[in-house]
C-alpha cells in the first residue's frame, strides 16, 4: 500500500508558513509500515490541485490533501475536489449544526461563510472535525479495479492531527487490513546518529531476520532510537521489540537518557518528583535556558525552587556568595568560580541538586585561552560538588541548547544512580 | 522566471526532519519577485530524482534542488545528477584542497569518502561551501531555446541558506536580469494577521496600483509586515515603499514594535545598548523564558544584568524581599506580589528595569477565581512600577511565549517614550 502527500496553500510556497504537517504525517503513517512515497506542495489554484491529483493517483493507492479548506475566498480545495469527483455541493445538516455549535461555544457570531463550510460534496464520507469548522472528506475514488482513496484535511495543524488519530488513520488501518505494530522508543544524547549506528552495527544487521525495524529519529543532540514489529499477534510483536531493545541497551545504554517517547526534562521532573527531591540552576551563559527547560514541563513546580541568572560578575557575586577574588583570578569562566555558583544556589535555595554554567556562549567574547565554545559546568549534589568543561562550537544558540541538555542530563543520571534516601 | 524546489531525503518522507529549506527558500525568492511554483520531496532514489527533474523542466526555468549530497552510501543525488546531464564525476583538485583544509581547521581526520566529495560532474558550475564538505551545482541545461537551469545544494540548513546568499541569488538574478526590489519590513505583535488586515484595509486596496506588494509573515503572537517594489530603478522603488510604509503606520503604528527584520528581543537590546540602560527579570510563570530570550540576542550582557526566577513562594520572600503575608492575603498571583517582585529585582540587581511575571501557565493550578492563562505582569522603572493582568488561554507553552513576548514590547515601548537622561 502507498501513499501520497499534497500539501495546498500559497504561503507554503512565499515561505510564510513552514510545513510540518507532511514530517507529522510521515512519522505517524511510518510508524503504521506506510511510508510516504511524496510530498507535494502546491498553490491554492484549481489546475494546480487537479494536476497533482492527477499524478498521485498514478502512482499510489491513498492520497492525503491538507489546506484550502478555510472559509475565506482564496480557499478552493473542497469545490475542486467536488468538481474533480463530479459531485455536488449539498447543505449537511448535521455539519451544520455541529459549526454552529462551535461557535456558540465560543461566544463568537456565525458568519455566512461559516455556514457555508457545511455545503459538502455530496458523494464523500464526511470525516467530523471537532476542533474547527472544516470538515475532513473521504474521496473513495477505485482505478482500475484496485482501491483508491483521496482524503483532504484542513491545514491547521492541531484540527489536522486531531482528524488523522480520530478518523483518518483508523479507516485507513481497517480498510487496507493492516497488522498491528509494537514500538518502543528510548532517547539518546550527546552522540551523533551516525556514531550511534556504528557501535550498534551488528546488532542493527541482525534486526531484520527477527522482525525488528529501527529508526533513528534525529533532533539537535539527540537521537530518538525508535523499535518496531508487526505482527498479528501483538504479544509476539512486543516480545521481539523488547528482546531488541534489551540487547541495544547492552550495547548503547550508556547514551541513553530516558526510557520512552519523552524529552530530558520531562523524564527529570519524573524522576525527582517520584524521589521527592528539588533541583536550582544558577545560570550565566545559559541566560535562564536551563530553568525555562525544566518549567516548560507541566508539573514542574513540585521539583523545581526558582534559579539565579547570574549574567554580570556583580550578581554571582552578591546573589551567590561566589567570592570576587576569585573571578578576578581565575576568570568568571573557570572551575572554581562555576563550583561556587553551583554550591552558592544549593545553598541559598535549599534544594537536593543546584546546577551551574559560566562559558562562552559566542559569537563575540573568546580569548586564546578560552575560545567560544568553553563552557564550564558544575552539578552540587548532598554528596558534593563536580564540574566538567565542555568544549562547544560557534553558534551562540547551539552552544546554550547543547549545555542545557548535558546538565539536565546529568542530574537525571546522577539522581537514578543515588540511594533513595 | 519560474522556480520549483526538490528536496530530497528518505529523512523528510518519513518524518525524521522537518523540511525548513523549502519555507526559508520560498521566502528569500519571493523576496526577489520569484514565487516558487511547486516543492516536491522524493526520497534518495535514482529513479525518483529522475522523475522528479523531468517533470520540473516541463514546467518552470530553474529548479532548486537539496539534499542528497552526503558522503554516505544512501546519498545519490551528485551521481544522479552526472549520469542525468551524461558527465562524468572527475576530481576536481581545487575542491579537494577545500575539503581538506576544512578537515585541518576541525583536527578531524580526513576519510576516503569524504575525499569522494572532491569528484564532481564534468560539466557543472562548482558553487564553491566554505561550510562544508558537500559543493553546491550548478548546471546549464537549455531546452527548446530558453534558458533553463538546474542547481543541487546541501541538505543543511546552514550550509545551504550560505550558498544561496552567496552564490545562488547573486548569479540568478544576474543570469534572468531581474530588476531590483526594495523591501521594508516592521514587526507587528498582539494582533493577530486577519485583524491587522481589517485595519488596513483601504490602504491595502490601493497598493498595487501604487506598485507596492505587501507580504504578512505570521509566528505565534506576532506578524511581520514586508511591503517591497520592484523598479529598474532603485530610487523610485523606495520612495514607494517608504511612502506607503508610512501611511501604513499612521493606521497601524501602534501594533508594531520594532523597524525592521527582526526580533522584540533584538530591538530591545538594541535600544537599551544606545540608552545606555539596564534590564533585570523577576519570573514566576514564565520559568526563565523572558531572561532566556533576552540572552539568546549577542551583545545582550551589555545590558542584560541577571534574573532571579522565583517559582517557589519563599524564594519571592527570601530573594525578593516579597512580603510573606501579601502572599498569603492576595496569592502569588496577584497585582501586589508581581508589583513586589519587580520592586525587590530592580532594588537588588541595580538596573533601570525590571519585568515580573507571575500567574498560572497551565494546564493544572487554574481556580475559579483565577483560571488557567491568569497572567500578573509588572515593569519596574525610575518612575514607578505597573502591573497589568493578562487573560491567556490554556496552553502552558503559548501562555508563557506570549506572555514574553508582551512583558519584552513593555519595555521597548516603555523605554522609546522616557526622556534620555
Amino acid at each position: 500500500m502507498l501513499a501520497e502527500m499534497i500539501t495546498v496553500g500559497d504561503e507554503l510556497l512565499l515561505g510564510q508558513t513552514v510545513d510540518t504537517n507532511s514530517a507529522w504525517m510521515g512519522e505517524v503513517f511510518a510508524t503504521h509500515g506506510i511510508a510516504l512515497h511524496r510530498i507535494t506542495s502546491i498553490s491554492d489554484d484549481a489546475e494546480e490541485i487537479v494536476a497533482a491529483l492527477d499524478e498521485a493517483r498514478a502512482r499510489v493507492d491513498l492520497v492525503l490533501m491538507t489546506g484550502g479548506l478555510g472559509p475565506t475566498r482564496d480557499d478552493i480545495t473542497k469545490q475542486t475536489l467536488a468538481n474533480y469527483f463530479g459531485m455536488e455541493l449539498r447543505m449537511n445538516e448535521e455539519v451544520l449544526q455541529r459549526i454552529s455549535a462551535w461557535f456558540h461555544g465560543r461566544g463568537l457570531p456565525m458568519l455566512p461563510v461559516n455556514e457555508a463550510q457545511a455545503m459538502l460534496p455530496d458523494g464523500c464520507t464526511v470525516l467530523p472535525n471537532p476542533r474547527g469548522t472544516a470538515m475532513g472528506m473521504w474521496f473513495d475514488a477505485p482505478q482500475d479495479g484496485r482501491s483508491q482513496v483521496v482524503i483532504s484535511m484542513p491545514g491547521v495543524p492541531y484540527e489536522m492531527k486531531g482528524l488523522v488519530e480520530e478518523e483518518v488513520l483508523p479507516r485507513v488501518l481497517s480498510k487496507w487490513d493492516l497488522p498491528t505494530r509494537y514500538h518502543r522508543t528510548v532517547l539518546t544524547q550527546g552522540i551523533g546518529e551516525s556514531y550511534l549506528s556504528k557501535i550498534v552495527h551488528e546488532w542493527e544487521e541482525d534486526l531484520a531476520q527477527n522482525g525488528v525495524s529501527i529508526a533513528y529519529l534525529p533532533a539537535p543532540g539527540q537521537v530518538r532510537v525508535r523499535l518496531s514489529a508487526v505482527s498479528t499477534d501483538e504479544g509476539a510483536a512486543q516480545r521481539r521489540v523488547d528482546a531488541a531493545m534489551e540487547a541495544f541497551l547492552n550495547l548503547a545504554g550508556e547514551h541513553v537518557v530516558a526510557d520512552g517517547d519523552t524529552s530530558v526534562a520531562a523524564a527529570l521532573v519524573e524522576l525527582l518528583t517520584q524521589r521527592g527531591e528539588t533541583l536550582t540552576t544558577a545560570e550565566s551563559c545559559t541566560g535562564g535556558a536551563m530553568a525555562a527547560a525544566v518549567t516548560s514541563v507541566a508539573g514542574s513546580s513540585a521539583v523545581f525552587e526558582g534559579a539565579v541568572v547570574a549574567y554580570a560578575n556583580a550578581v554571582k557575586v552578591n546573589v551567590l556568595g561566589v567570592d570576587a577574588s576569585d573571578i578576578q583570578r581565575h576568570g568568571a569562566v573557570s572551575e572554581s568560580v562555576v563550583t561556587a555558583m553551583a554550591e552558592g544556589a544549593r545553598e541559598r535555595m535549599g534544594t537536593t541538586y543546584a546546577l551551574a554554567a559560566s562559558g562562552i556562549a559566542g559569537p563575540g567574547g573568546g580569548t586564546p585561552d578560552k575560545p567560544v565554545g568553553t563552557i564550564w559546568i558544575a552539578l552540587a549534589t548532598p554528596e558534593g560538588t563536580e564540574a566538567r568543561c565542555l568544549k562547544l562550537g560557534r553558534h551562540r544558540g547551539r552552544n546554550v541548547q547543547r549545555t542545557v541538555l548535558e546538565c539536565l542530563a546529568w542530574v537525571l543520571r546522577t539522581a537514578r544512580s543515588r540511594n533513595t534516601h
